[in-house]
């Protein structure tokens, strides 16, 4: 399994989540920006917009590869010389306050050295909260997870929690999921394994997100609730510039800017010192955004 | 002049700043916010919303002071064991799409080594960049600096371009101003004259303003140059979150979020690889935001 062979399969899981979102949503369909990245490699950035029940929202892969940079050695701690990269990544904005906002992600990563590791996550923020739908999407990936390593699902609900985490508003971000990241032999699992378990996430994203949207995406909403959703988009823009370690390799690195940035929103807002009503819902959600929650039980 | 001097000649900077402010604005009222922080000191949070002129904006003073953490030792450099700092913080966010964003801040630190230095800046954010107007803005910052030192206008307008810069976008923040930092007696004028500097850019911040807010405020404007605007907010946003040193060492210290995210503004949005239109005010403006420009001749 060379790293070849995983870039398609990362191309074609582009392509299958694309043609799927398109049909769940009904009206929008990608827009598609080929580009190609001056030190190595390139990739393909899928654009959905103005949709039925996506507002705005990214699927994009890329494959690059080159000399290993002081940024990349001093931010990843990467050793060798030079290194290929290939993965999916997606976050999509819904219309409707009564979705969540989604995101996925997965990759592979080798250098010269000979070392390679897999890595990847999906991660639901809910702009309201619900338990009983929190419960269905850890269930569905706790359900991916299991046909793996029983460990898996624990270990990377932990380690969600600890990266879609906020600390300057000591919240997470949402509810969580799964994350993990260098996944290599010491996992246990064999490379086709573990590249199994990254397309399997990635061929269960648009069946997890299609059972949350499906819940709210013909519930009407009030100026008020698409004002709380505006807030929380606000939140997850500040995740996303301030504390994701992703975005800021990425913009740091000089990555393709627009790529990396396809995850904001078409509009976020912010609001000084923003108190709820007591025993809201927005009051629920807030008092949810912890770590450790178990969703299933 | 020490530094309850200093720091209570700030909060008075503090309130003629907003009692100017709202006889500026003719509608909205200050709300005032008074906080403690744990390790010692406090401040005082005013906001602006809703206004007239200003849609949503924020004037801060602080006076904090306590043990030299790591992350200062880190971020800063400090070496001694405990710290002072005092200053005044403004960013405004108008609602009309023809009156720019501006910032200023002006502080005083100290450490108990006896080392001490004042530090701040003033700079504008022009949704659309108009040269006359810039040249204005450009030109009483520079009458200000001249009575202090003739160096001075030269000196920290190019830091101001170096420091308001996004590099992942390649734009200055908008048409810069001035910014300086560690201003000591190394830079050859007594504490009292830097002191002195820094209350009359303090004392002539509404009045750059004013300027700006008249040439604009009572221009129509359509709902594409308010989408504009907000694609702009957009940009100032990242600047913040991203780019912004006093922003990223305010969140990673635990200082006061709210204090701190008052600089973003009600709203902002993004597009996915945004266009304009050829010889546009937008193309201009976009064409406007570099490192270098001589706004004064």
């Amino acid at each position: 399994m060379n790293k070849e062979f995983i870039a398609s399969e990362m191309q074609a899981l582009q392509s299958r989540i694309t043609d799927r979102l398109e049909l769940i949503d009904g009206l929008a369909k990608f827009s598609v920006d080929k580009w190609d990245r001056e030190e190595g490699g390139g990739g393909i950035t899928k654009i959905i917009q103005k949709g039925d029940l996506i507002e705005k929202g990214g699927v994009a892969f890329s494959a690059v590869h080159g000399p290993v940079s002081e940024v990349m050695n001093k931010q990843l701690g990467l050793k060798g010389d030079s290194f290929f990269a290939t993965g999916v990544s997606i976050v999509l904005h819904p219309n409707n306050s009564h979705v969540p906002i989604i995101h996925m992600n997965v990759r592979y990563f080798e250098l010269n050295t000979g070392e390679f590791w897999f890595g990847g996550g999906i991660d639901l923020t809910p702009h309201y909260i619900i338990p009983s739908q929190a419960q269905l999407f850890h269930q569905g990936l706790k359900t991916i997870c299991d046909k793996y390593d029983k460990a898996f699902y624990p270990k990377f609900k932990t380690w969600a929690d600890e990266y879609f985490f906020i600390p300057h508003r000591n919240e997470t971000r949402g509810i969580g999921g799964i994350f993990f990241d260098h996944q290599d032999l010491d996992s246990g699992l064999s490379k086709e394994q573990l590249f199994n378990f990254c397309i399997e996430l990635g061929d269960n994203f648009t069946v997890l997100y299609n059972q949350q949207a499906e819940l709210g995406r013909e519930l009407s909403y009030t100026e008020d609730e698409l004002s709380w959703r505006n807030l929380r988009r606000g939140r997850y823009v500040e995740f996303n510039l301030v504390n994701d370690r992703g975005t800021k390799f990425g913009l740091l690195s000089g990555g393709r800017t627009e790529s990396i940035l396809m995850s904001l929103p078409a509009n976020a807002s912010w609001e000084y010192n923003k108190k709820v009503a007591p025993n809201s819902k927005e009051e629920f959600t807030l008092n949810s955004l912890k770590k450790g929650v178990n969703w299933i039980d």
